[in-house]
């Protein structure tokens, strides 16, 4: 998605030699108008695939999700809440998740009754790094018995190996914007 | 709005005597179509000011608070962020804010960049209760030098006093649904 690139290119801040952030369109400031393109072409890539739900994970994803979800005829957005630790009940399934930033293992949770067997659900996640919140992303749909029908993330450290893991582990993973390295302050993109 | 206030009267969860969740279709799963509503209603009822830009806080609002942009001729949307501690910079606005649920004093902080004398903001937040995190989002603007043009919340508990500090203090307040009290595990709306 060559608009998204070059927002990135040239409003993203590159931290450290691996990281990149994009407060200034879709985190901290969000341009509506960035996201309805997003979401209008998540809908291309996505459309044969019958998703009557989109899933992620609270704070930075969900304006996304809400977003996509108007260009799919306005499937429900279900937000995995984030948790240091194991809130396991009978009303919830959990998923343990391990975020690039923080280092530390947190887990996921989702009310049972927002998923179900017959839902077909696209994730949806900000940044896919190493993959580990997209993978329990994953976890929560199969409890419930639903069909994981893609991933697909806004930007994609590919070079972080995340989206390797998941389509090794035969899941569709199809991202905006794709990074296959950052080097002297520089960022590639594929294609 | 009704459609809103019958969604709370029959989906929302009684908590205690004071608090109502409503997981089911704002904050844990989102109803979009809803949403779509709320951001219309919204529009309706502060075309007029010229308003350009909408501030909120993390998570919750932000689907609300994007939804609700695209009938604002696509203005940005600027999520403040909390924090647990004075993240003071030279960079940011910071601003004290004590949240009903937690009862601790958290703070809540801006980038500069966000926000200038030139903005006439919209306050949005789920929940006005106490109305600090509301006042909190005034702070953060009028540092910067803005105007904020109206605060609405998506569900006002007008018996737990934030709203009337807030109109006592200046600022236009008007928020969908009303609740004037909690009884024996009824919410009673105001109108």
């Amino acid at each position: 998605m060559d608009l998204l690139k070059r927002r990135i290119r040239n409003e993203g801040k590159i931290v450290g030699t691996d990281r990149i952030t994009v407060d200034s369109f879709l985190n901290h400031q969000l341009d509506i108008a960035l996201l309805m393109a997003i979401g209008k072409e998540i809908k291309r890539r996505f459309e044969p695939l019958g998703i009557n739900k989109i899933l992620t994970i609270d704070a930075s994803c969900i304006a996304i999700a809400a977003i996509t979800a108007t260009y799919f005829d306005l499937v429900p957005v279900v937000c995995a809440q984030k948790t240091q630790s194991d809130t396991s009940t009978e009303d919830v399934y959990v998923a343990e998740l391990k975020t690039f930033s923080d280092k530390t293992v947190d887990t996921a949770h989702i009310a049972k009754q927002c998923l179900n067997a017959k839902d077909r659900v696209l994730i949806l996640d900000d940044v896919l790094a190493h993959g580990k919140t997209a993978m329990g992303l994953c976890s929560l749909v199969e409890q419930a018995g639903g069909t994981v029908c893609g991933i697909t993330a806004i930007i994609e450290k590919e070079f972080q190996g995340g989206s390797t893991k998941l389509k090794q582990a035969g899941y569709l993973v199809d991202s905006l914007a794709v990074i296959t390295r950052i080097e002297n302050g520089e960022v590639y993109f594929k294609d």
